[in-house]
């Protein structure tokens, strides 16, 4: 997607270990009209496919779900990180390796809002080595519900998480895909 | 706000502890339809007022602020609470009491969003005993920039930190304030 490419290529910053720092309008600060295009793009893509819920893993995914989640027209569900008692004990978890925090982290979701059955979306901001995309995929396989597709803002191709998930049939849609990021600058994919 | 008053009367469950739970459509699931609702009530009540800049706490916060920040048509900007390498050196930070988790975190947000002068509106969806609210606050005053008020779907109006802001002269407006919470029921003030 053009416009996110452009925004990324301007803004975004490369920090060492192939961090794209992109904070100034994705994951710090967010610009809600960026969102908006880019959720329409997945709209598009995901078009005549059924979609009853929007799951995504908090922190940062979270504002792209919910500008998705309106446009669909679908509840949003983000599978916690942190520690919290408050969603009690019935709860489907999965652990996952945090590139972000380098270490592991438990995903957790009530039972209460994932059935069997559901076909669900997922939108996150990133995707790298697909280890929290492997973590929710694992929570909806444990409800008995259906994974529809993916919704990508920017996918770390040199990271290969994406094409793994594509190399198993799943609809993965990415709407930048970084290819090279590195002091000398961010490659995109064709 | 009648709309929002209901569903909690209707969805909510009180667990032991006055820990209201409304996971079906504020803070694990989420009900964005709802939160559009909640946030024309909130920028009814600040019309007029200037706004540059939306601010929340991660992560729960997140949907309704990013929901509130399309509609004033402002960047909306979530603060970190668990520990990133992402953001750099260069950070504002404020140590506050976690309700939730029951320890102490550290709420950073970095200093190239927030400027002195931004006009800040904090939008977040509950408001307890106002911790993380003082952490916000104290981060806005390190920057210089300034607090236009509070909006808030759910105050626990029974653990005093909204009556505390309000006590300060803050404009802090809430859609739904739980004065009681308990086996019996929820009792909203009037």
């Amino acid at each position: 997607m053009k416009l996110l490419q452009e925004r990324i290529a301007r803004e975004g910053r490369v920090l060492p270990g192939n961090i794209v720092k992109v904070d100034g309008f994705l994951n710090h600060r967010v610009d809600t009209a960026l969102l908006r295009a880019c959720c329409e793009d997945i709209k598009a893509h995901f078009a005549g496919k059924p979609v009853d819920l929007i799951m995504t893993c908090e922190a940062s995914g979270i504002p792209i779900a919910t500008v998705a989640a309106e446009l669909f027209g679908v509840p949003m569900l983000f599978v916690k990180k942190a520690k919290s008692g408050n969603l009690g004990p019935d709860v489907y978890t999965s652990e996952v390796q945090s590139y972000t925090y380098g270490k592991p982290v438990t995903l957790t979701c009530s039972k209460n809002w994932l059935h069997r059955g559901d076909r669900v979306l997922i939108v996150d901001d990133f995707l790298a080595r697909g280890q929290a995309m492997r973590g929710l995929i694992d929570i909806i396989n444990q409800a008995g519900a259906q994974l529809t597709g993916i919704g990508i803002a920017i996918e770390k191709g040199f990271q290969g998480g994406g094409d793994g998930l594509r190399a198993e049939g799943i609809d993965c849609y990415s709407l930048a895909i970084i290819e090279e990021a590195n002091e000398s600058g961010i490659r995109f994919r064709e």
